[in-house]
């Protein structure tokens, strides 16, 4: 529930440190006159900051850097209520004090939302002298939040390795939110996820800083690129994106929420702010952390150094929160649009929806090729498992939005609606008790079945739920893991239902990798889901009955045991000394050292999915073999779609530096690309490798790249790959 | 087997970027004058070392910063064979090439190990131009490693909160090798048991870093202190301590033994370089980590950048090499001596080390006073489980020293000789085993006993064995753990004792702390005893029948589970939020957020520790309540012992800086003091405490002592205290 823009945190340390507005004299009445310059729509936004700044008192000031709320002036408790009247005090008094961000993520009615933005918007234009408008505030991390169109959690969108795809999603998301008045939206999330056991995985792209850039970016583009309509040239965005959270907050010490975060310059630099260079340049806002990163506190401001904030500072952020607002083209046009509901939940949003569930899906293990199931040869199928039939999302959905989802149980019924499929569906169990008495039922579907399908994992709750004293989830924000198990009798009810001896497909629905080496090791396929959107439930079906080829990859990897943590794959050379012992099913013990009865390398690695088709990867090459220092170039390699499904590949670049003056990662992602091929095609892919990605953080704290040789990988995952030598010098 | 000092390190990569002796050119023949200032034993060391220097020809340099090994002219491969013989050839190559330090910690009969380094040092000082004698090197964290006493690993050590103990500890262990011939011994090791799971935490002397710097000073003071015998004045140090492993090297990622460690400059401060700040200003040898921090390898010298080295480098390092061995008498001394047995396992020595074991052992629960024993009312114990009867020494000792200790049982068995009180035992199950079929005979001798004794734990082995393919081991170097619970059946052994309904007695036997949270509810009551030495096998005897008062208290904090980690008590502040859930007996899961089904409060934290008696505090004073930032100050308490039995209690000072410019420790330790105190009788105990001890490390890079109030918390753990205000101006 903390939100706070970089900005907001910082008025809400010069207010607690003694900056009031009574504080700072006595108000005179001024005059505004009609040509001054910050009302000129087409003068340049610098100059209108310039003329602004000035005009404004002490008080206008502080009022912008402190965040409002919505709840100032309308009564956003009950999301059914839908009457349209507001708190005339109430309001005077938010915009007299807080009125630069004003917070508005409430679940109401569409039409009364709209009222109180122009309730809002109009005071500020018409009833103050200076007539400056509000950014008006929400969520959009997967979907702007107020029964806007609920997408898969970022961990999902991510594992779609599609850069354009999300760049459009974004762009829905903007178009439902930009229509109601909204001007922010909180995201998106560049923490990494090196750190599984923190709640908030799931509202990362994952664990590699380069896939989080592109993702990032694709975000922040997708979001803010365009401009609110009857606004002037100068506006060049028409919503503030919110990078966060800034920075390394995804590694808090135990996985424990807002813990302090150990690392050095060094791994900052390599690791936890790449996103944000890469992702942020544009980006409108950036939240901070609310951890510490060796020792020093996210929001510290050295300048602020106790008593008294020299007003130059306030002004400062007072510019910023300006600048945004005539890039916005809030002065020109702050107000919802008549026709909002013309980009809201729109039949175009649903097919690029679809595309997206589709692609996010990854196939882990696929023995014997069981996947996909074929209706016509398939009599009957066993739908099993908590997770059958129930919609799964991620945190930061609104109130009750999971009624807008379809469970897998009717995406199963809507696909074979028009086959004679037999669907025998069990629960087995609840997710949350280690109850096994439903188990058997679970059993005998799969008894009466040709295929047994179990669906299994975690699960957050909505906004209003997961914050809700006496509920219980296993992921999402606040709610860390001290075991990546599945909770429960989960484990024990695949178990038995694989016992039965039918093929049995597990699939994972889950917000962060779930450990579970015996699935991995028994299961005849394992499909992982990260938590979806709405039709998540549709497109499990669809991947499983080979309706769509999954093309989905994992953008964090999945370790045998939370003991076993971390397992990113990109760790820094000779940190993962192998010697790996094991417990075998009967329980004898297989002695090792590292570790003594398991191993650190992961159950399936980051970039890893499968696909119905098969590729092979020739001919490649690199544009230049040699570059300076300064230089870029481009990876080509032939890639052929060997099999006899059409199907999509990930052709990923991983970059080693072989030799260097501080250590460096093992390998790392240094480009991706998403190509669709046709059975039996061939195509050739160029990915560009940018000389930024072939840097390190020297001793002498500077970005450097270093003569030598760098290996150069590609391939369909982080281990599997062929490879050649880059020389730069 | 990785050994080396930094001095080694050093000489080894200069070896491998290209310095040969042979490069160098033609050595002349030299004469040495009788009276050159290096050969006078009264002049001053660094007059000598600046007379010898230039002496040298860049061979000889060379050789003095590579470690040499006795076994280039002995054979000391049967620990057995006591043939007096050397290879000739070997000896003068070894002389010429690598004679600063030559490592000599192999297990050979006394007699013949004499032998090889009387032959090595008469060579250096009677067939070389300079005459330059060697440094012996050998192990000694917890004891001699040729045969020497073998005293309980570092942890244990530690855990009895006794550094002038410790110190004469030290003493025994330098008297025992320097009779021998070495002069090096390496120890101690200070890295901090902040990550639980990498096998070296044994070796550690636990989490804290005051703590550590106090044993860690008393080790380096034992050992060194005195001067070896016919020296003269300017022979300051008699053994070269080696603080190790500088810096951070306990805190692997992953647990993984050499692993890059993650932290920032801050943290290093604040943790990790404060032992060797306090403990190593007298030691007289560093040994390098071997991993990275933030990226730059602790062997990184910044001076060598490859290529070529410039000779003035060189000498600053066999500049070091020769006042270590002036300062140690080795140029006036460097043979072994003829009486070497008067010094080796002494009476005196097993005294001392019999007080050691005592007050090593940690009394954790003791429900209803369930201990002491009493032989008079007891007529039958059950001493059960796979510890029991077998020695567990921690690593670093040498082959076979287990023949040297006693067992549990034995240890019942002697002490209990005069009695009647009967022995029933039973192993129960084997430490590396699942299997189950030995459990019933244990649940038989519990039932046919009035107590249940039921010792379980790690196990390691000997440094020949520990890296011998096909042992099997939980803990020691490079055997790291992805789990603190029991391993194999021995869990299931101590639930099927106490299901019989005796008063159940669990012993951890280990090197580190086992996360077994269902023995902290169930057992009645539960004894810590880290890896012991000798006598273990009889004080753990004397503890559970109260011929000693247990007075160890834990240096490192125990775990829930793996997964709860970590769980040290000095954490950042605002780094452990709580709302913990938790999973029944029954099965139940109870669902909270700070873990969904765990705790990050340990089982128990550090500085605990149980008495037979109980001891009261009152009467807390700071010598002065307001000092400046430049003040130690001390604080004084009265501590009554309010039961029936003599008892030793830790008074233990904690610190916290409550308003701070970086965030420091939620509480830190910053003094303790044993006392011993008579049943009923009171005592008052002064403890002082450093200015340094106040500091942080600032934004601005440096210690300072920041104006504010400190809290000052004094009591029995970290966790039981009284409390005050220190105010600094």
């Amino acid at each position: 529930m903390l939100k706070s823009t970089i900005v907001s945190i910082l008025a809400a340390s010069a207010f607690t440190i003694g900056i009031y507005a009574s504080d700072t004299g006595v108000v005179t009445s001024r005059s505004v006159p009609a040509n001054a310059i910050y009302k000129n729509p087409k003068a340049a936004v610098e100059d209108r900051v310039n003329d602004l700044l000035p005009r404004m008192t002490i008080q206008e000031k502080v009022a912008q850097i402190i965040q409002g709320d919505m709840n100032g002036w309308m009564d956003f408790s009950n999301p059914l209520d839908d009457t349209l009247t507001y708190n005339a005090s109430g309001l005077a008094n938010m915009m007299a004090t807080r009125s630069g961000s004003i917070w508005g993520g409430y679940l109401v009615p569409w039409q009364k939302f709209v009222y109180g933005v122009t309730i809002g918007q109009k005071f500020l234009m018409e009833n103050t002298t200076l007539g400056i408008p509000a950014i008006i505030q929400s969520e959009g991390l997967h979907g702007f939040t107020n029964n806007g169109t609920t997408w898969p959690s970022p961990i999902g969108l991510s594992a779609s390795f599609n850069a354009p795809l999300l760049q459009s999603a974004a762009k829905t998301m903007a178009d439902e939110a930009e229509g109601l008045g909204v001007s922010q939206m909180f995201a998106p999330v560049l923490d990494l996820s090196r750190e599984l056991r923190w709640g908030r995985v799931e509202e990362n792209y994952g664990e590699d800083p380069f896939l989080t850039s592109q993702m990032g970016l694709a975000y922040v583009t997708g979001l803010q690129n365009g401009s609110r309509r009857n606004t002037s040239s100068t506006a060049t965005a028409r919503m503030a994106a919110t990078c966060k959270h800034f920075a390394a907050f995804g590694s808090p010490q135990g996985g424990l929420n807002i813990a302090q975060v150990s690392g050095g310059e060094r791994e900052l630099q390599t690791y936890y702010l790449r996103p944000f260079n890469k992702a942020c340049v544009q980006a409108l806002s950036i939240m901070t952390a609310y951890s510490s990163y060796d020792g020093i506190p996210a929001i510290a401001n050295t300048r602020m150094n106790g008593g008294t904030v020299n007003e130059t500072f306030i002004d400062e952020t007072v510019k910023t929160m300006l600048r945004t607002k005539f890039t916005l083209g809030l002065f020109e046009n702050p107000y919802p649009y008549s026709d909002y509901l013309s980009t809201l939940r729109t039949p175009a949003t649903k097919t690029l929806l679809h595309q997206m569930e589709q692609e996010a899906i990854v196939l882990l293990q696929n023995r014997n090729n069981v996947l996909p199931l074929s209706s016509k040869s398939v009599k009957s199928i066993a739908v099993l498992g908590p997770q059958a039939n129930r919609v799964t999302f991620g945190d930061y959905v609104f109130f009750n939005a999971s009624n807008n989802g379809i469970t897998p149980l009717n995406g199963f019924k809507q696909l074979l609606s028009g086959t004679k499929v037999k669907i025998n569906f069990a629960e087995g169990c609840k997710l949350w008790s280690n109850d096994q008495s439903e188990i058997a039922a679970a059993v005998q579907a799969a008894k009466s079945s040709d295929v047994a399908i179990v669906m299994v994992g975690t699960w957050s709750l909505d906004q209003t739920l997961l914050w809700t004293p006496g509920t219980n989830a296993t992921t999402g924000e606040h709610v860390d893991l001290s075991d990546l198990k599945l909770v429960g009798a989960q484990l024990d009810l695949v178990q038995a239902v694989q016992a039965v001896g039918k093929p049995t497909i597990v699939v994972f629905v889950s917000g962060k990798p779930v450990a579970e080496p015996w699935i991995a090791e028994h299961a005849d396929a394992v499909i992982q889901q990260f938590y979806p959107g709405e039709l998540g439930g549709l497109t499990i079906a669809e991947i499983i009955f080979g309706v769509a080829n999954p093309s989905g990859r994992l953008p964090v990897s999945f370790p045998r045991s939370v003991g076993t943590t971390p397992v990113f794959y990109n760790y820094l050379k000779g940190s993962r000394p192998l010697d790996p012992g094991s417990i075998t099913d009967n329980g004898t013990l297989m002695f090792g050292h590292q570790y003594v009865l398991d191993s650190p390398v992961p159950l399936w690695s980051f970039g890893e999915g499968l696909s119905y088709t098969t590729f092979k990867y020739t001919n490649l090459k690199l544009s230049k073999t040699t570059i300076g220092t300064g230089d870029s170039f481009s990876v080509s390699v032939t890639v052929q779609n060997t099999g006899k499904l059409d199907g999509k590949e990930v052709v990923q670049v991983y970059l080693t530096d072989i030799i260097s003056s501080a250590v460096t990662p093992n390998q790392h992602l240094a480009g991706f690309q998403k190509v669709l091929i046709k059975a039996g095609a061939s195509t050739s892919v160029t990915i560009p490798i940018d000389n930024s990605d072939l840097g390190l953080w020297t001793t002498g704290n500077t970005w450097a790249v270093e003569p030598g040789q760098f290996n150069v990988a590609v391939g369909t995952s982080a281990t599997v790959y062929l490879n050649t030598t880059l020389t730069v010098h």
